[in-house]
């Protein structure tokens, strides 16, 4: 049986990665492929035990360094009990965030360091890493305008400010174009169908399962 | 002020780590220092949730690189908030296990391996290293039979088999002939205030404070 591919939504809050990691699972299981998604920080019972640690902390109550090693503690988790067996099996799986939202967020945004964070990143995860990223990227107003639409709780991520928002969203697009084999830029200022078909069409052309 | 020294004390379960930190802590104090004893994993609420996420874990329930992970995050937590702020205030920090303890335990005995360790040390303390490690030697037997010998319940680190102690031992004897201007290995199988004799000795010769 083939393997199964790992690909990864990331961007800022309000870009809409759950309403399309659920088409995307739609879309490869009417294929005939066997989907499962998830999401960080968490997805296993380990990995949500330390996402406690990190939701319910006050802000500034970790280091950058103590954040970022928190994610990566439950990413190798995450990896060795759900993503790595279920790709063994031929399962894709689809995950709302991954190792780029760590390197934006304590990396970038918190000023940890590329190199702190890719060292980590090594050390937890050697060579493991997605087979695609979809960096959905939309303007921070135009993202904080839905957060406020869907009337959400502030967690700990959204308990920032616009000039965090906008730090966040300069990290993910030059991930992007530091890595362009694995990563594809989306434009999710399109309605939700249209931003579906970009995705899709992106899947097939990099992946080619559909 | 001058600034403060930080002292760590290693080794397998049974050797008297407790013991000899308050001696220690005693005998700096009696020369007029300021001193704070302190433990790993734990020694700052932040850490000491995520000990609990550890120590409260059933066996096998973390991946060795997950547990290794944890650990440097409670320690970032345990040097940012306790540690280097006593330091800084010249007070000296006597502290029961630390990084070497990860090396030893997950890196060595649990296989995974001293370049991923050291990688992760890197990035969670940059060149932050204790100005003096003491590592109390014993034979393993002799540490089984003083830990029934006090009736202690057995925890996570304690429900290992004498093959697993075997290679703890092995592993902190190779770190302090790795790193001998850092390290001093201290014969745990005397009279405790033979030890205490022995370490105080260290202490003045490397350090010279009393």
């Amino acid at each position: 049986m083939a393997r199964g591919r790992l690909i990864t939504l990331e961007g800022g809050d309000g870009v809409g990665k759950t309403t399309q990691r659920a088409r995307i699972a739609e879309a490869l299981a009417q294929a005939g492929l066997s989907v499962v998604t998830t999401r960080e920080p968490g997805g296993t019972d380990g990995a949500e035990a330390i996402r406690s640690l990190l939701l319910n902390a006050a802000e500034g109550a970790w280091t950058p360094a103590t954040e970022a090693l928190l994610h990566f503690a439950a990413r190798t988790d995450h990896v060795a009990r759900l993503i790595e067996p279920s790709l063994a099996q031929g399962t894709w799986v689809i995950c709302d965030r991954f190792t780029d939202s760590t390197m934006v967020y304590q990396g970038y945004a918190r000023d940890l360091g590329r190199p702190a964070v890719e060292a980590i990143e090594q050390a937890a995860l050697g060579g493991f890493r997605p087979d695609l990223t979809l960096i959905l990227d939309l303007p921070v107003e135009e993202g904080l305008r839905r957060r406020r639409h869907r009337g959400e709780e502030a967690d700990y991520y959204e308990r920032r400010d616009a000039q965090f928002q906008h730090r966040l969203r300069a990290g993910f697009l030059d991930i992007a174009r530091r890595e362009p084999a694995r990563c594809a830029v989306v434009d999710a200022a399109q309605p939700d169908h249209a931003v579906t078909r970009d995705i899709v069409g992106i899947i097939q052309d990099r992946l080619g399962p559909l």
